[in-house]
């Protein structure tokens, strides 16, 4: 089965949606924010843990499997599911965006885009074709078209051609996708363009995927930018399919997504702000390190219910962080992790009650007002 | 309330006792291993994580915490059970280990040891009545006296000196001992001179401590010498206190330990090997980096129950660990921990039945044959 996804309310006042994705790894609400497993776990937690706080999907990485352990023995453990031991729904990306925000001596041609590894230095070659059929052994439940996702600023010209490529190679992925319980999406490009966003989201849906990503944001641009980048293309994208903003998990970002009808996120942001001592709160982002939370007996976030903040202090896990202890990281992953799905679960009421710019209001006076 | 050992029976062919220990925060079975929490947290693992695989009691010690986060944190926070979140039983050491094996710049003198911190080299003085005043602050359930761990081998002049100083630092300690719901225990040295171990034993005994431990092993002795060393000091110990044999974890000498009357194991191997990529298995030790587990879909080892045998497979846990995944050494500490603590409990089951000379011959037998 593909996925089906069910729109279940549009708000009064904005574009926003509530719906339904129903996958064959079971259901979940949007929006919803997905976190990110790159090579296959989600750094530091199992399992248990991402459901406890309510992630509805995760996404793992294609280019990273495919290096490491390679597609092979993925598919022989009998897909990504079983191999990393969660049951819920997977959307693997591309590879895309990992070739030219990570690799080396990049060349793109037609065919593909040549590239050195990041790991070793070794020679690789990613076409659409390989990136689909890596995924299609994958077995995630939503498999991304494999495009070309250019720096910010790039000029007029370039992004021209470059929409055409993507257009070109999201047929190509298309045609040898080969994967019956896999869903494909494509992905709208065409950078601050509005003429180029509007013909690749038209294009792509010309070609009718089971869901349609909004691409090549958070690749530089300012934040008014990266808004009309969604403004430009959502308008153009079907009712009846899930609509999802690449790599987006700043908390106000999400929140500016939803309200341009944007169902589903993702980002490395709350696990590597984790490891890095921060934590996102409702007053805004606060270190760990600061030596003002050396004797803060209080949790991390006291409107939060996560486990963490459920069962440690701020001492504590300053201390766990200052000392290097790997537990602090896991720690505050639960805690980022949470808060951003947290968000997204009072985003779902926001819509139902039609107050999702009241809701906007007070969520952004509050975390501007910092802690 | 002190702790209070109950000698529940002794096993017919050897020294072996199953008992129970009562604390403030539990009763626990005993022979038990004791996972370490150095800084607070045994490594990468949540409390929930630890009762889950049986763990009775576990370790913190008193140097670490003295350096990070500071004793007075601790103490502030309410003492090291709820600032860590665990409410089972704490031991804590006396740092009289880690001041003779981490730190530096080492100068004994009869008031204490003066050295530089393995942190920043700043210098530092600990003393017996130091140490005590810390785990005082700490509030753990049992402290360590401290003591002189001399290294392997030394001549028996230097250990006779020794035990004479470890015998006047236990006296002090004890005189400023004051935390009513903590026990101290005594610690018996005198390296591999029987006469010497005998009478530290006598004498520490004499000083009526609430248990006793066998220290000055695991410091470069072979396995025969530490099995005497334990062979030498546990008759001279009385049957109704608790014995305790510091930094042992090799499966094979925790049942050679428990066959010479020890009651309580702690060790760092089975954590500090998971962050190694080694597991132990019931046949022998395995180090999950090799190639040919890349595509092993069987769990680390068929006869565990732990979490991650229920569900990881090597194939999955060697793919974390190549890519420097921190799940991977998380999952296998859950597994070593598991193993040592099963371990144990299945040589209750040997005590109770009389039969643990079979169990030792049967476990070794296996465990030495290798995968």
């Amino acid at each position: 089965m593909k996925i089906k996804y069910n729109l279940l309310k549009k708000e009064k006042d904005t574009m926003a949606r509530l719906g339904s994705l129903e996958t064959n790894h079971g259901t979940f609400e949007t929006p919803m924010f997905m976190p990110v497993g790159t090579l296959a776990n989600v750094k530091t937690l199992v399992p248990e843990e991402l459901k406890e706080l309510g992630s509805g999907i995760i996404l793992s990485n294609t280019y990273h499997l495919w290096l490491r352990p390679g597609e092979d023995v993925v598919e022989k453990a009998g897909g990504l599911h079983k191999f990393m031991n969660w049951d819920g729904p997977i959307l693997t990306d591309s590879g895309g965006f990992q070739v030219f925000s990570l690799a080396k001596a990049k060349d793109i041609i037609e065919e593909g885009v040549s590239f050195k590894s990041h790991l070793d230095g070794r020679k690789l070659f990613l076409t659409p074709e390989l990136s689909i059929q890596i995924q299609n052994k994958l077995d995630s439940d939503i498999a991304m078209s494999f495009d070309e996702c250019p720096p910010f600023p790039v000029t007029y010209d370039y992004m021209k051609n470059s929409v055409e490529r993507t257009l070109i190679w999201a047929k190509r992925g298309q045609d040898v996708h080969n994967n019956e319980k896999q869903s494909l999406f494509g992905i709208v490009q065409g950078g601050e363009f509005e003429d180029l966003r509007k013909y690749s989201a038209l294009k792509t849906v010309e070609m009718n995927f089971d869901g349609y990503s909004i691409g090549g944001t958070s690749v530089g641009e300012d934040k008014e930018t990266m808004y009309k980048m969604v403004e430009y293309a959502t308008p153009y994208l079907p009712e009846d399919k899930v609509r999802y903003l690449m790599g987006v998990g700043d908390p106000i970002d999400i929140i500016e997504g939803v309200i341009r009808g944007i169902d589903i996120f993702d980002c490395v942001l709350p696990t590597r702000l984790a490891r890095h001592a921060n934590a996102f709160t409702r007053k805004g982002r606060i270190n760990l390190k600061n030596l003002k939370f050396k004797e803060d007996f209080t949790s991390v976030d006291p409107e939060c219910d996560c486990y963490t903040c459920k069962n440690y202090t701020k001492a504590y896990i300053r201390h766990l962080i200052t000392s290097n202890e790997m537990l602090g990281g896991r720690l505050l992953s639960i805690h980022n992790l949470r808060f951003l799905i947290k968000l997204t679960e009072e985003l779902r009421e926001a819509i139902k009650e039609d107050k999702l710019l009241e809701y906007r209001e007070k969520f952004i006076e509050k975390y501007e007002q910092k802690n």
